[in-house]
């Protein structure tokens, strides 16, 4: 199964060793963002993956393509144009201190500043077979916008699954009245959708979803009105210092939430794009639908284990921690 | 309210990643101290704040200077003279291994071989509202506790708020007779103050005050006898391999504990200068007691979860921890 | 004499040891702009300085902040709003390979989008005796062009001394008919200013002035036009892949050159921010032309050997190298 | 009591704060193996230490020789010859995620092609009192095979005495019929031994012997089979995401388990070389069963809070921590 | 043009900033190879590349294979089998200090236990059309040998050009009577090839060519003998702590030499790949014999100015140093 | 032949790539001292060394003991008292930027506060062919110009070498009177001394000996009065922003200079230890004086372009530079 993303490429910028910014002179710098961290955790499971972003075209540019190559991603769908790349910086967290992230000049990127006609998305269709579009996209600039729905409807089109992550982030939809006008776009883009991550909040919250019965049955309404294939997400619970993740996924027809499974916190960040990985190496390889939610459960544990947002796991290794859950040396 | 702090500014060194000094040829250089602490985090806290000390007259006094005022710490009451700084060798413990501190050049230093003719105590006392002094001061040398016995004295004839922390080192103290001399001391220097931190350990070993009731009682005694308005300070507890931390708070009338709370452990050191810095934020702006006890011992918390000796928390991020304790991301 | 600067601050991000970006996922982070360097410089001579500028309301404008700090620049003018401050990435040169510079966010930085309405100039012209504007600003924004404007009025009324910098970067101002009106923008700013820095190439290219006769005529006659007091700047040659470094210095009446100096780079930005602190040095001591061109040559020549933009000489150390030019060891 | 160890010294390369190789350029160079550990821990307890070993004729044999100087260990046996070291890369692991190890040239290293007449086995017999084998050199090569049986056989006849650890490496081991190969080997060297560290594992699988009765019998069996003196060993246990730790000490009458002990792990490896350190202070020292196994056995919970292979603990830190385990600071 | 090479990948390692390896526990990881080298400067150049070679199937050869393609080369041809990398230990030197460079394990490396069956040479003849093979290979062992002889074969039989470098390491081949072996091997490998670089010093003592007339003379008699297009190389030259670089090329009919150029040096190797990868740029662009010197001895000053071995400079980089030599900024 | 040294061991701290201390929290950790250097210099030249000092008896003085053996020096002559270890941070220069030196804590170190008693001077003596003795020591304090003067006497009277190195620094002697003190100091040293190490300028500003006739003639009185075998010493030039250096050395027969070297220098500090260590293995293997002071000179060329004070060249490394001085690679 070949796979394509359409996202943004951000700069991450982090101290080392849990310093915060105020403590030290250096920072780590990674290539990141939903559409990398899944397409180079589902190169390393072994699949053939492609982003289709804009790139600046400057030295900033380079060094991202770069980066990209590296983590395995095919370089061929990058499009290099303005001069602008988002970026964020993250002072990791410890313990009880919560990892704070501060954004910069994500409206004015390359990315943020161009729509569909700086991609040719009729070859992003034909060569791939399943299309990961971020729901980031819907909120980030009229053009991202713009782009994501044309994307949506020419994979659609061309009969390719489109899989859609709702990834709603408050803190770039404050502006009064935006909440019904990202409704809108989320209603516009998910007739074309095959695969939704989300979670229950973004059906009620986002959609204005009424919930009247169980979480079940609303998620059964929201995947009959829009005919969704597959909708997963995961749960976070903390208690007495101890945070716990569990995985769900539901067909039309049946469902599936994984064990749940204590967290080690290196890195909090990317864990969900590591869940959505393998998710979809689940629904490439057709794995039951409970072998596909440990796994990618599994593989979110382990990318909290990792540093940075790319989740750099392997199908082995992920199989490996299941099978043996204590194992702490391997050589 | 504007706080000016007297005490020695020292140089940390210490291994990167848990390293031994063995282990590595690199070292981390901070510039810390009781004094430096408590009024960097008041100074994060928004306060203005002031720090009178002598530091050397050469590059490590310049350099010191610069990280003063790095920490938002007015520079104006800093002397410059002689040659030598103090410093401290820190190897950082992880788990079951303790850090381990190796003292430098402390009774050597500029501040240790200064006394009261040294500083514009005047100047101190009448451009600040509320005077720290550091127990360590009546430790170190017979000049830093002549000067700590001068500024206690005009402080309080100046009608400013003193407030003191017994920080008694035994490793300080090791000659012999030593006991007496220092419970002399410190008889001398409470009349003067206002806010204590100590434990009831201080009060029985060092003051040599009978334990015949409560704990409370004993507390009580301490504070009518040398007229204390605040006596605070925290119990450490570690039970099955997991520390906590719970701090109180005592006026003359009421008291107040904490909520016991875990801790995690990044760096062990200056936590309870944190504490500290917490109660004089409730201080300053007549928080409940329950309000300032809670708030200082999260930042407590928080402060073991931060590199180094100095609590770089804010306000706003340690009211956010308090109500939404299990937040690992904030963006 | 009181100083302050009026000038964007932007975050500089290098890579260690001459790597390239490609090569390394380690930056070292500095806060630096021509206002910074001068104003640091200037601080480290001994002067009061101060910084007006805006810088985002977020984790990056306090980090900003403890760094003007700790150059030992007052921070009473900075103004904080908005999310963004822009940044250059510097891959430094070595030998052959020339320092390369890319620029991000700068038009949107908090910076690039305030005007005067952001700032209280009254305050900037009354507790200053020198008010530092950078070109730059002129280039930049509608917003940062209005803002520059009216601080040069509203100082030269206050009766304070105007100190301007050419600065002009082709890179800013690419658009077609932008020369014509950014002659204009510099025509208008220049009858308030006192001292200016700049090159031959300046008047020639930028203000269109004709080089009819020698270039002293030319600067003559610019001085006279403006009325500007002194006019300052350097000259950079390269023979046999070594370079030299020589000033230059005019009043109305007189002029001086300094000895030709050989450079060893180690950091090639920043070189022309110490020429002009060394300048305002003569200046504020009413140094002799020769004194003061010389000293400033030798603070552009040290600041080359000095990484980041931000030259942290003192006087002391400028005059040691000027009387000890083979000295390689102070102890 | 003198000890000298008769092993291979690799290098271990490691990438800084649990990064994966992909992650970073960045890697930390240690000289370890299974002798250098112990020997490096014993010299750290007070003992004269010394290592038996072949390394390479250049660079990283003179900068290994160093290592081993460092630790303490004296260099009198080392031996220089070829070019090669074995060396291998530590990945190491954060919570769920393991530690991964990849080795490299170890076949072919100074120490694998190098047999007994590399060695003056002669004076490594006569000039130290216990001689440390480590069950590796069994696996290796046919070189480093011979020279284990040669040297055992020299030090027992010398009247030393002979401990020895089964260090079964299943990787080391892949061939077909090469188990019952190895079994052959480990008989033929255990009559030499005295002192021999390993599991019931190593028994029942490695010899083959029978496990008919409990595990104490089988001990049993075992060190009257081949006179063993001490049999010690450690058990690891993992519930709940929790490690422990507990380490049995026998000898042909007696037997002692230490208590169970809680595991938080910075660097896996080289932890059982930690108990073995313990257990042969114990023997020196003639401490009493009991008082060995917990000593062992807090040492090697140590060694999981130090980077590295090699324990830097020293007694009167081990011995701190026993007697009052809560301690997290010293000063 | 497509470009392939065959040839080993090694692991370089290298302490930081000059420091020797027993200075520090740090060092920086890159891997690097002729082949790697020239294939990655093409890339950057703008150009298809792949490597032909096998990389170990393990840990080491998947992050291998991530540094390739983030080099920019096609990963379409790397095989992975056995367990073993070649690597060696940089110890760069500064001033009069020289480099010093060990080796490790290259013998029995993948790429060297590894013949032609190893490769799709089919393929790799098929898919590219200039094909790169480093006279390493013929020194290494029997299988590296026989499979360069192999793959020049069928290049050649397939009509596409053939690029030998001699490349000849005498501590590679320091066994009684190698030389006349090696003297074979290369006259065996010679008529396939159309390009050529190597030394007037490779046709005298390896080729035992006599120089009966002029170095011109004995070229033109080599490049007739084996039908040689191209043959080009550089000559060093050093005087009064200045070194320069010089490089050449001949056709059948024409020779050009560059420009000579100091060098400053902050690697010294990986240079001469510089120069070969900068005059298949001419090759392929067709350029003049002198454009095509002066580019690629350019190409090969700045790869002395930039970390590792990997020259990682473009065209647009070369070409402005050679039309603005002094130039030390770019923004 | 043995050597040992008797002399201080002090803590160096530098800030990584020539960066000061105020733009860096990072410090590299080395122990050095003139003894320190020569002995370690020696060892790596294949000698026996052994350092008599005073090291704290604490984390610090284990750490320098460990470093000290690392450098193969035997530690058999170290003894461990008091708390404190005298340090200095090296702020590493550039071009025309002087390299910075700040003492701390010497006066008050372990070996500040020593005299005789606290060795074993008897062994040093008995132990070892020849005894350096630097002249810091008569500076230091009391005690240590009493432990100085005592085991010059006791070498000298056991028909041992003593070497001895002026090492005068102004800043350990500012107090007024000092002059005439030290000198006598100096003259009372002298006659036991038969290798010197020193300037024409330590002959008549610190011994006041008049310059009647040449400088030949001076050292040769000098020699005379003190019954001197050995006098060397180097001089450095500088122009054109080139330094160079040049070694002499005299018998009270003959006298010999070195070639005049130009310097590249990465570090700063310690190259007249290596001189003093290339004399003395001149020295032990009875070379000729120009064979002696050539290879004297190019070990301490080369100790300039090795980072810290500690002259890590070996004699093969030497011999190779001098014989091929354009020499840039060795593989």
């Amino acid at each position: 199964m070949r796979f394509a993303a359409f996202g943004e490429v951000m700069l991450r910028l982090s101290p080392p060793e849990y310093l915060l910014l105020d403590q030290t002179n250096e920072l780590r710098m990674d290539y990141t963002g939903t559409g990398v961290n899944i397409m180079a955790n589902l190169a390393q499971f072994g699949y053939e993956t492609s982003l289709a972003t804009v790139l600046p075209d400057n030295r900033l540019g380079q060094v991202a393509k770069s980066a990209i190559a590296k983590y395995g991603i095919r370089t061929d769908l990058l499009t290099f144009a303005h001069q602008h790349i988002g970026s964020y910086f993250a002072e990791n967290g410890y313990g009880q201190r919560p990892t704070q992230v501060t954004y910069q000049n994500r409206h004015h990127s390359s990315f943020g500043v161009s729509d569909q006609t700086a991609y040719d998305f009729e070859q992003v269709a034909a060569s791939n077979d399943l299309i990961h579009i971020c729901g980031i996209s819907l909120s980030l600039t009229d053009e991202t916008r713009s782009a994501a729905h044309a994307l949506a409807k020419k994979a659609a089109e061309a009969g390719k699954k489109v899989c859609f992550d709702f990834n709603f982030r408050p803190s770039l939809n404050t502006e009064p009245n935006k909440a019904a006008f990202m409704k809108k776009q989320y209603e516009q883009i998910l007739p074309y959708c095959d695969i939704v991550f989300g979670s229950v909040r973004d059906l009620t919250d986002l959609l204005q979803m009424p919930l009247s019965g169980t979480e079940d049955e609303l998620i059964s309404v929201f995947m009959e009105m829009y005919q969704i294939d597959w909708f997963a997400g995961t749960k976070r619970t903390s208690a007495n210092n101890q945070k716990q993740l569990q995985g769900f996924l539901y067909t039309r027809d049946e469902q599936a939430v994984s064990t749940s499974r204590e967290l080690t916190i290196l890195d909090r960040i990317g864990a969900g794009d590591a869940y959505a990985a393998g998710i979809l190496a689940g629904y490439a390889e057709s794995w039951s639908l409970t072998e596909t939610v440990e796994f990618a459960t599994m593989n979110a544990v382990l990318a909290h284990t990792i540093h940075g947002d790319v989740p750099l796991t392997t199908k082995e290794q992920v199989l490996a921690v299941l099978e043996n859950p204590g194992i702490d040396l391997i050589r």
